[in-house]
């Protein structure tokens, strides 16, 4: 069965889409833990990152640092925090969150609750410097 | 200044050791948040890991790659999560983390208190599954 960010690929369920190429794939994160917070992802279903193969592990992170660029010209923070856990959706995917404190990056706080509006309008921001 | 990372490349403050090679280092957090708790990073300077340039960074993903596999070969543990936050030491580290649940990757967790000894075990364990 297709996971959910399959679906999301596919235009199954709908998303704050931030970037896309033939092989990945960035949309902002529905529970974000900072205004900005995106998730990347690789088309294929792998669950585990490290289980990806060299090139398209490379490939991803590359992929991620260029949507992490765009992210930080476009939502003010210190920098892009990065993780990776992947214990809930069995395909792999990279958060990036802008953060000013640490504390932004425990995904034990509560998480923000922003109107189909504001995710519209932080999503074109970044997709805005998407070089 | 050189950081305390560089310190630690050099051999000026001692470290447990997990892997080196011309451009990158591994080795045991000191204040680990769970076992096996180990922190890459180039050998070069860099605050920030998105101003990497490419080929380092990709370099150093893959460095970080196949360190994690060591580790879960060496940690029971469910898989190896990944964090960059990096507002402390201004030199970019990735963490890399045993975790079994999403909350071992909370960095306000207490820290585990573990000997030398113990640290010394991890180091080992984890060197002797590096491929």
């Amino acid at each position: 069965m297709a996971t959910i960010f399959t679906k999301i690929v596919n235009g199954e369920i709908p998303c704050y889409k931030i970037a896309e190429d033939d092989r990945f794939f960035a949309f902002l994160d529905i529970n974000p833990m900072t205004k900005g917070h995106t998730l990347v992802i690789p088309k294929t279903e792998k669950d585990y990152i490290f289980d990806l193969d060299e090139a398209t592990y490379s490939a991803l992170m590359l992929f991620a640092k260029k949507v992490a660029h765009a992210i930080e010209k476009a939502i003010p923070c210190k920098r892009i925090g990065v993780a990776v856990i992947g214990l809930e959706v069995p395909h792999a995917h990279v958060h990036l969150i802008p953060i000013n404190q640490e504390s932004d990056m425990n995904f034990k706080n509560p998480k923000l609750k922003l109107s189909v509006e504001e995710m519209n309008e932080i999503a074109e921001h970044i997709r805005q410097k998407i070089g």
